[in-house]
């Protein structure tokens, strides 16, 4: 990927992220130094995406292996809780943060630093070998169920490289679409409230030239209506054993609409994304945020000073209406208590 | 009402409108003494919301014949065509022009002006009458179907007494919950790209001292999910012979997941919204508006500047995704054919 927008790096013992809260009209790069930016930069969305907040949890571990000589478990432990509490949905964050308390506890502190920033780097490139093979599933399964010869694709909130540190995973689809010139159009859901369709996806799509429109949630079903979409491709933040699949709040709308109209939808994760040790979604707790990304845009208040806002940021989408759940190794389908676990425990 | 928030009043022979584009932040009266001037409001949305829009066409009327001198059929038809030209998909702006024409055939100039006059005031007083009859039919409906003691409201777009003149059409049931003391909570979708609902609904919601709260259109799954919507109610821009009803786009979105859940979703217009001559929703044109909508907030832009945007401002509503149409003279259930034009057509 190009350096003048690639949203993740670690170099020069400093993990550099490009600030997603201004693009597409800015291009600014924080550089952090300690664990304690690291979990700003989660908690404030200057990174966003499971994959890419994975990475900078590793990364943050490591800042914090860099700045504590001699540390015991039990600190270990709470700078990882620390770290986890900045987004309470993430899957990912826990996954990784805990990855890396489990490689470190018998080493030597500079060892320690030295073997998660190895590891981090093999993760972000591991990343984008598995979005390839993510995509080109999912383009077979296209090619076998429609087989046309350009397609319409609707996606919801940011999952390329911005959000994956390379390709990506919805949007990856996408990407390799475009590449084998057969995207006729991409429908970009603004994704409201935080606008990660119409600021952060049409940015990566114009970066790739690929064609696209920008669109409300509003018109989903106008879309799906008059034939302009043939599928759907999501991103998910926890996938568990049944299906249900925590994403964005929007996603559920999206599953409803497409099973009405008969179009089908998918998710594209990572084995990452994944907790299958969860029954169902009524288990996952939905991360509630500030009700002020409602009621202003950029300072400017858009609501009457005295209404308030309720934010949950994502929803549940119910397993039953997925047409098929994509990771590295595959794609699960039908029933998902037992298609899942074939494609998260494949060698 | 309140004269200090009344949207549309005719006075010294001058139509005074408040400008919703800059509510809920700024309170602007604008004087109109011209029929251009009525046909600027009307599309650059300072008056919106299918009534306010019919009794803008008719001051708009008086003012051309107030300006006009001895005027000939053809160029009264010419400024009713011009007048219409201003929203195609307001049916009631083609309704209101209509009849003024009818009523002023024969009639001198100063007449015409006075009759025209009359009759406007006249519509909006018809209107609060029949708002309040239109509520009160919902509230017995919810009654019989549903029987609780307080109800959460869910609604979209913009249907209260800045729409309509008076206490409203959708949001006029929610007043009326609220006068009596059966409102638990109303959930007032933003309503993208306009953001009629963040603005104007909560504006009104305010104003009436109603417990609300803001939400995306994306989060609707979630509420309808986790049991937190009792009824949808929301108004219309047009309804046809089967039940298909055109209104702010997302409205169709909102019957899918209602039907999905197994919530009553609910229709409320005066008849001046029908047009029981169309057979489908299929037939009605839906009206395209600009892009920047979408792109940009305020001058803010959101996207790059290279996207684009595409932006239908309906949708329509299948009939038999709609639980119940109500208008003035009652509601209208199970096979549209037959049960519209019973409250159509009432005495």
């Amino acid at each position: 990927m190009k350096e003048e927008y690639n949203p993740i790096q670690f170099k020069d013992h400093k993990l550099i992220l490009l600030d997603q809260r201004v693009l597409p009209l800015e291009e600014v790069f924080h550089s952090l130094e300690t664990l304690e930016q690291a979990h700003w930069a989660i908690k404030e969305m200057i990174v966003r995406g499971a994959p890419c907040i994975g990475f900078t949890a590793i990364f943050g571990m490591a800042l914090w292996l860099k700045n504590h000589q001699n540390f015991t478990t039990a600190e270990l432990n709470q700078a990882g809780d620390y770290l986890k509490s900045a987004r309470p949905t993430a899957v990912n964050l826990n996954f990784e943060v805990d990855r890396v308390i489990a490689m470190v506890q018998d080493l030597t502190n500079q060892e320690a630093y030295e073997k998660v920033v190895s590891f981090g780097h093999l993760q972000i490139s591991k990343s984008e070998t598995e979005n390839r093979a993510m995509a080109k599933t999912a383009y077979a399964e296209l090619e076998e169920r429609l087989g046309k010869k350009k397609y319409n694709i609707l996606t919801h909130c940011n999952t390329g490289f911005l959000a994956c540190g390379s390709i990506g995973t919805a949007l990856g689809v996408v990407q390799h679409l475009h590449e084998n010139d057969q995207l006729e159009l991409a429908w970009v859901d603004e994704t409201r409230p935080y606008l990660q369709g119409s600021r952060l996806t049409a940015y990566e799509l114009v970066k790739l030239g690929a064609p696209h429109k920008v669109v409300v949630e509003g018109a989903a079903s106008y879309l799906m209506k008059t034939g302009q979409v043939d599928a759907i491709f999501t991103g998910a933040d926890r996938i568990v054993a049944n299906g249900d699949t925590a994403n964005k709040v929007g996603t559920s709308n999206l599953s409803i609409l497409a099973k009405h109209y008969n179009i089908p939808f998918y998710i594209v994760a990572p084995s990452s994304s994944f907790d299958l040790s969860i029954q169902s979604g009524e288990k996952i707790e939905i991360e509630l945020r500030d009700e002020n990304e409602i009621l202003s845009y950029k300072n400017n208040r858009i609501a009457p000073i005295e209404s308030t806002a309720f934010n949950p940021s994502f929803d549940i989408t119910d397993g039953q209406l997925i047409t098929g759940i994509i990771n590295e190794k595959g794609i699960a389908q039908g029933n998902y208590l037992e298609s899942l676990p074939r494609i998260v425990h494949a060698d």
